[in-house]
């Protein structure tokens, strides 16, 4: 049950600023719903059980996405790009259920996921307090950051041992709040169902983040416990009809990441130095695997998840850089900061304990350019690109942290997380060497790039090879694709990676004392200073404004709530829904060519169609990367949509909200019934989840099984 | 007629050391061919005739490639890829060259092209003692810069009013000598046949650059003067039956650029700092082009001949930064240099002369490093990276440079260069402004990346907008595209450049001091630096190694010899030659997938060809880019062959050759032959290549002009 804490134990209303907020702004934490704006313009109100219910409906991927309890039997619906990640690995060569699609038509067909982790949000309590008191004001930065690390670490400890649920200390308004999430999670997931990648994403990357847009973007798993269907307390049921234009929507989701609080240096360097970084790795990497894919059918099957995310990434930080260097946005951004900063300059006390907050930001963003590179390259593993190198990292990292008490670990090690870790550490997910080759050939240049082909540390790694020769030598060589080998090795302790002459433990622990010394660095003098600073800034906005703020977003549990609208672009109107009419219009347009080709189950049943049924739309709700796969409700807490995407003037979001084109964009619900039924014969499940028989007629033809993907798993170890 | 001219003056041989030359090494100047070489290993001798022939039938595509006159009626060859350039030109909405291909069966139908200049060398001078002695030694640089450039556009000037000719002073050995090249030249160049670029091209970026290939990478055009087909005083006959392996085979071309002759020290820059830097800019355009071409056929098409030249380049450069990182080349670099320097240093006049260069080139890097970021923004213009700019630029420089004696305008601005360089500016190609629009873009954003966005320049270039909306805004606005509008500016002189209120003439103008500014840095303390330290290398080498030593490649004519053979690759025999029969295993391998999809013509005469004619092959002759499009011939002289790439393994030629692996690839003539006649019906072409009639079976089937795309060039103009 819900802690329903004092959400802000550290404010101090003083209350005369006008509250900076647009109309619909706001990732809202369900401890602190936006009540009184629902009220005063969509004259809704609700209840807390009608809060609960949804906040307890709602599902978190691990691997990076939303979903939401749908059925009474553990149905979880989800985004197909959410979901994709399970899917490349459950496929192997000539089995490839991200194009194919699937369908399960009896819970004895369901293919087990191999290394998803769902987690619903239990309760939510407020720990500032304790965290707080555990790094008094003037602690020396080294000494505050392994103070908070500790105490991080031993409430989650606590929280896990006394309730068994998984425990997670959230870091709230940059370091003003800090929340304890307790998750109930699970990890027998099971796929159901899958469109083509080619309807999911229809479009493709010229069409992603754009509208008008006709993506069936979905996803269905069934979450299992002992066996069996899982019965959750909390599901959501579907609604009659979905929306129409005007509706109001609620979207109850984990959006990834925003920087809306940062200062106006932060964002600069983002701008000028952080982003312009990201996007040349993105670009390298989308042109490395783009050419990697054009070989082979099977060489595009192995690459394409991962090329779908940075295609995604790319176009999503494209986004936002051109956000960042659109004026009008900076401008925004600099006239709040002003009347922040102005507020808190004429109060004698906030000047004396947050005046110097935004100077100690801009400190902490000298330290973050000059060891951007180190960080990147070691810490973050952009020298090593592939996953037999992360597999080997943590595997050191394993034996060496688990060495030391919980307080002192880096947090991924500490003892409430070590079940999600090992979960991912031991998963049977396919390796293809030649696809490690390739990326880690790429990276060990990039590192030889960076620092210079001649620098000490870099002809370490290389032994004098040529990157291309250490890549080939080092996957060839390496046994840690093997996920028994890895457990093994793990079970051996400190002493077995030490003495372990696998090639790729080698390289980690060669690079790991580098990479620490970084990540160290960064903690201590980019990440906590910041905490601190953005604490202050916090303190000061909560001051100034009101409590009536919401903090960025960090992967947790938000409610977000908007209207169905259209908006102008360019003169020209665009319409806030689309229709199955308008899909087969742009394919034909496009002479169905790729990326606007339809399935064949698409093009055979066009006929049995209704063209009218609504099949995307768009409205107001505030949401970012991490909603994909968030269900959209109506007032009555029902399914009328699915979210995947936000269009082209969102992606400014990251920084600041806009409704005036700005729309977060959904997959309606009515297109996801009348699909399941008529191109899909999936009526068992459009039943499941309606709640009820449909005619026999809609479900008439039964594509599945013989369309079916084969269900053959014996190539998922398949190693290239 | 060919001047042979001294080939060395400066060289004084002391002659201990060895030549350090691999077998069938050498990129050679027609004056000094190997002819030692070719007795030795290939008991080959010919007359000077034969070189005279060889190199009065090569021409040079100056939109960058090589070629040959290879009938008595001005019809010359190359590959596709290099009239790619000229084909798009040509083609307009709906009327896709490239991609479909061309045949005129008669000279009325054949289409001229819009810019394309052919030239032919009809003699070389040696000009170094005179270039020479307007720069004595110990000139300041600034001062030996502009001397030289006065000199050299002097003696150009007079050679062109003597003759008539194009006239070019070359620069090689990086500056140990000075040739002048005096070219005939041809602007009225009319299409004959193109294939279509999904066999010219057949495998793609993935194959590209590799072996065993199948490409029919040709394109054939016809030289005009006074509206009539050219009688060329040289051309090449057709050889009955081609190569078979181990045959010695020439190549006549205009290799482009390699660093052989560089030091560590500078290729070590270009190792860990040019590379990377041009790398990224070509991933960066190769990612917008492809999204670009994406969106719609259209798309695809605008952009089809630049992403085609970015992937080549992209491809080309990996392999070259890999030979860069591989030790083992490196080593071979290395050791060379310690060997000239220890025989320097042991001959007191030499060290003298030559001992301070390799010191005087590495401090050249130093500059070239810091001034790089504003040389490749402002100079190279890679932050206005669209045609429009570039004519904008071309405009305000032709009228402040005409305006000043000749002696002292930038290179391309000398009188002898105005006629060519008025047929690029006032050129009628089609420039398409959504194209246009997101290069720019694109290229503001880089430049504000590359500098901050708060840059006061930055901003100037701006204006305060966004890089997007200060992008669209210019290629809106200006009138450049339009070659009339360009052609009325210019005759307006200084003045009205001055005072037009073309927002891309005033951007141009506000660029233009700045980029001046840095180009004459470049000039002064990095090129002009590295002329006179690698003269002094160059006399060293000549000293130590004797003249038998071949210049670096600066795209003019070269002789390149070897013979034709397979090689090792992982334990595999690699063939010398492939065959059509090859070419049908690759596609249906690959189920016809894209890029390994044959053109419906190729499947639907699958049955006449015979499957046994060589398609394409390789061998040892020592080429780089620039060489593509240049005929390979036999001892006879008779065309053998057509070259149009390397293998991945002689990527590394840009710095080293080796032919353990490293091979030049080559169409076969007979594969021209066998697909003209029975693909593409297009006998009369073949009668007159091989200067007899066939057999009218073969030629039976004329499948042009049905399958020919429409010749309607209404849409050539077209803005996008």
């Amino acid at each position: 049950m819900i802690q329903r804490a004092i959400l802000m134990a550290t404010a101090i209303t003083i209350g005369a600023a006008a509250l900076p907020l647009s109309a619909d702004e706001g990732m809202w934490l369900f401890t602190n719903p936006p009540k009184k704006q629902l009220k005063e313009k969509y004259g809704f109100e609700a209840n807390d059980a009608w809060y609960d219910h949804l906040r307890q409906s709602a599902v978190r991927f691990n691997s990076g996405g939303s979903g939401s309890f749908v059925s009474p039997d553990g149905l979880v619906m989800t985004n197909h790009h959410v979901g994709a990640d399970a899917l490349a690995k459950m496929s192997g060569e000539g089995n490839d259920l991200i194009k194919d699609g699937f369908y399960a038509t009896t819970h004895d067909k369901e293919i087990k996921c191999v290394d998803l982790e769902l987690n619903v949000l239990m309760s939510i309590e407020d720990v500032t307090a304790k965290v707080k008191a555990a790094v008094p004001d003037g602690t020396p930065a080294a000494d505050a950051e392994k103070a908070r690390r500790a105490v991080m670490n031993a409430i989650e400890k606590e929280s896990t041992d006394k309730t068994g649920l998984r425990s997670d200390v959230i870091t709230l308004y940059h370091g003003g709040v800090y929340h304890l999430y307790r998750y109930k999670k699970y990890t027998d997931i099971r796929l159901v169902f899958a469109p083509e990648q080619d309807i999911a994403f229809f479009g493709g990357d010229p069409d992603n983040f754009e509208f008008p847009r006709f993506d069936l973007d979905v996803c269905f798993f069934r979450v299992y416990e002992n066996g069996k269907p899982v019965k959750p307390e909390h599901y959501l049921k579907w609604s009659v009809g979905g929306v129409k234009e005007g509706d109001l929507a609620f979207v109850a989701g984990h959006p990834g990441h925003t920087d809306r609080l940062n200062t106006v240096a932060h964002l600069e360097t983002l701008r000028d130095f952080v982003f312009p970084k990201m996007l040349t790795r993105l670009r390298r990497m989308e042109v490395l695997l783009a050419n990697f894919g054009e070989r082979s059918e099977e060489n595009e099957r192995r690459a394409k998840d991962e090329l779908f995310s940075i295609k995604n990434s790319r176009k999503a930080r494209l986004g936002g850089l051109a956000g960042l260097q659109d004026p009008a946005v900076m401008k925004k951004c600099k006239d709040e900061e002003a009347a922040l900063k102005k507020a808190v300059l004429a109060d004698p006390k906030l000047k004396a304990s947050c005046g110097g907050a935004w100077d100690q930001v801009e400190a902490s963003m000298k330290v973050w350019k000059e060891i951007y590179p180190e960080y990147a390259a070691l810490e973050a593993a952009t020298a090593f690109q592939c996953r037999s190198f992360g597999i080997a990292r943590s595997i050191v990292r394993y034996a060496e942290e688990t060495a030391k008490p919980n307080a002192d670990r880096l947090r991924e090690y500490r003892d409430s997380n070590l079940d999600s870790f090992k979960q991912q550490l031991y998963s049977t997910a396919p390796i293809y060497k030649d696809l490690e080759t390739i990326k880690l050939a790429d990276s060990l240049s990039f590192y030889a790039e960076t620092f210079g082909y001649d620098d000490p540390t870099v002809q370490r790694v290389l032994r004098g090879k040529s990157p291309q020769a250490r890549a080939e030598e080092l996957i060839a060589a390496t046994k840690v694709d093997d996920a028994e080998y890895r457990k093994k090795l793990s079970a051996g302790g400190k002493k077995a990676i030490e003495d372990s002459k696998d090639p790729m433990i080698e390289l980690a622990r060669l690079v790991d004392p580098l990479a620490r010394k970084v990540r160290t660095r960064y903690e201590q003098d980019v990440e906590e200073p910041q905490r601190q600073a953005y604490g202050k800034i916090a303190e000061a906005r909560f001051a100034v404004f009101g409590t009536n703020v919401y903090p960025d977003a960090t992967f947790t549990l938000r409610l977000a709530y908007g209207d169905v609208k259209g908006y102008k672009e360019g003169g020209r109107q665009i319409p806030a829904i689309t229709t199955f009419k308008g899909l087969y219009e742009r394919s034909a347009e496009h002479k169905n060519r790729v990326p606007y080709n339809l399935p064949q189950r698409w093009l055979d049943k066009k006929s049995t169609l209704d063209m009218n049924t609504p099949m995307n739309f768009v409205f107001t709700a505030d949401i970012i990367g991490g909603n994909s796969g968030s269900p959209v409700v109506n007032r009555n807490n029902e399914v009328v949509g699915l979210i995947f995407d936000g269009n082209i003037q969102s992606l400014v979001w990251d920084f600041v909200y806009d409704s005036a084109q700005g729309r977060a964009t959904a997959v309606h619900s009515e297109a996801l019934i009348e699909a399941l039924r008529r191109v899909y014969g999936a009526g068992a499940l459009a039943d499941e989840l309606t709640g009820k028989k449909s005619d026999s007629e809609a479900n008439a033809e039964q594509a599945w099984p013989a369309g079916s993907p084969r269900r053959n798993l014996g190539s998922r170890r398949e190693r290239g």
